[in-house]
């Protein structure tokens, strides 16, 4: 196996060690991906990795996945096979983890098959290691974020009088297939006006009109890992509430940015830009967290909020998105993705964050 | 509650009596959606909607969802809260079911809070009754099922010297997204000669060349429900090899849907196509169920296969989809939806399987 993946086990199963589980199930198909280089897609089948702490590790496979050659020992069943019985009699007595995906359909029967194991969560086993990117992710998130930046530039150029929300979002489309992305890491959000102030609306069919604010909060999925960044632009005026506002967040954005390093706790980011946009009278409208973790998967475990008093380490990666949502009126959020380093950060998004009046 | 809704209510409650489960915590949000109309993407976060067998509802639900007006109980909660222990203050000892995709992560949590309930699981309560389409229901697949066929058919005239698969791919998410499509049911197969061997081959670079099979498998999501077919053509030329396993799948594909009637055992729907492909040698060579259920989603509980023995009801929907696949040569596959009705079946696509070279 490649060193790749025998020093990615190596620290799950330190893991392992701490939380004294001597075997985990891990069944999320990317955490298969991360640690093994084996990429199924497994549908409503069972593909599990069955890792000891000693570095042991059995696949259990479906015959109908495509797995290529392995020097992993692999346990092949059926359709028809009771995939219970299957897995279990590779379990032992004692603690098993398992991973916070592994659906009921499969975790209860086999927890039904073996009466004398104890299972509880051991995702963060693995999660924990996925958080900290080594130095190819780093690069493929530096890519992913690239693409992302190209993007929004694209878009912010193709926005136009009488466009849709929906238009808008189609021809993102167009641009992450041209540059050979694999899929968007989310649908894409793109929101004209009063829709931005949910943070959550879906592209329609609302036409930009004069004074709007312009949401855009896109990523793409290039080569398995994700870029996530949004800006907010205004069409052909901004008032001065507007303004203020989007200086507001911009403020909140870089005063957060510019304390994440290396030791600082999750909560004290967040509250950097909560704080400000507090003092700014709007601490009612930022109504999420202010970040969350992202690689493989857009939201990864781990998050910058008030309640989470973990520290940084080097090599984390996440958002910072404040955001003002005015109901009825207007909603304004930037995010940039960031790698943590011992020093500060590496911003990974570039697109310019000031003011910009689209259309004249 | 709108009548569609307690309808539905009321058949999960009558399975929840036979199996014996007094609670179900439903947390696939798309059984959600079919029990009450709500549509939320709870990402990560938790969502769930707890049926007592005698009707009673109540839904917990993160306050970042926008979950709108209800008549609906509500438990609200934090992204800091214990979901946990929320959700276990509504919880009575007893048996308590759960539906097949609940994650572990919650799952684990709520069982440890729990003690005095037994948890097993209740998916079916949901997924049978979700099994049996009702009139909407078949009014909607129909509607994807006539954009499928249109799709597959601007496809089939877009096919030109020089394609690849991938443009093929590209080529269809327009087709899709003209017709107000809201995704597709799964990612597009469209697999040229040798690739069209592997049935789960992935739409690459390769090139269209004369005497090339063309494996075209292809769905839809248009107003939450899916479509599926698969049609085979070749290019410039068949030999009489091909012509020969083109002619085996679509006996066989004709065969199954001629047998399929209310009453009728699934396995038995089956064999009609498998017998015949052995029969003409080539029984090795198809390695695959003939068919799964479909509706909200692309596969749902429920397959057409040689261990399934259950019988057939009026309003089930599902695929007939022999294949034979040769490594190395070539690939066919013939596929339609059919809605079983209590003479016969309806079958939801029209696109022609008549051997079609195309390129001539």
């Amino acid at each position: 196996m490649d060193r790749l993946y025998v020093d990615r086990i190596g620290r799950v199963c330190d893991r392992m060690k701490v939380q004294g589980i001597g075997q985990l199930m891990v069944t999320d198909y990317l955490s298969i991906y991360y640690l093994t280089g084996m990429e199924v897609h497994p549908g409503e089948r069972f593909w599990g990795l069955l890792v000891g702490d000693d570095g042991s590790l059995r696949l259990f496979a479906n015959r109908l996945f495509n797995i290529g050659e392995t020097d992993i020992s692999v346990t092949f069943f059926d359709d028809s096979d009771d995939i219970a019985g299957v897995v279990s009699a590779h379990i032992r007595k004692g603690r098993l983890g398992v991973d916070k995906t592994m659906a009921s359909r499969f975790l209860l029967p086999i927890m039904e098959a073996c009466r004398d194991t104890s299972f509880e969560l051991g995702s963060d086993c693995v999660d924990d290691v996925r958080a900290i990117k080594d130095d190819e992710e780093k690069e493929l998130m530096r890519r992913a974020s690239r693409i992302n930046d190209a993007c929004m530039e694209k878009l912010a150029a193709f926005i136009h009088e009488g466009v849709t929300e929906k238009e808008c979002a189609a021809y993102l489309d167009g641009c992450y297939a041209e540059y050979g992305c694999d899929g968007l890491s989310f649908p894409s959000i793109v929101s004209f006006g009063e829709n931005a102030a949910d943070p959550h609306h879906h592209p329609d069919d609302t036409v930009l009109k004069e004074g709007d604010c312009i949401v855009i909060d896109i990523g793409c999925i290039k080569d398995h890992y994700c870029s996530d960044m949004t800006r907010t632009y205004f069409w052909k005026k901004a008032d001065p509430d507007q303004i203020k506002v989007y200086e507001t967040v911009k403020e909140a954005n870089e005063r957060a940015e510019a304390l994440v390093k290396a030791g600082i706790r999750l909560c004290d980011i967040d509250a950097a830009a909560r704080d400000h946009i507090s003092a700014e009278g709007y601490g009612e409208y930022f109504t999420h967290r202010l970040g969350h973790f992202i690689g493989m998967e857009d939201h990864e475990k781990g998050d910058v909020s008030s309640v989470n008093t973990k520290e940084t380490k080097a090599g984390m990666i996440f958002s910072i998105e404040p955001g003002i949502y005015l109901p009825g009126q207007v909603g304004v959020r930037i995010e940039d993705l960031v790698i943590v380093t011992e020093e500060g950060c590496e911003i990974l998004n570039h697109v310019s964050k000031e003011l910009c009046i689209l259309g004249n």
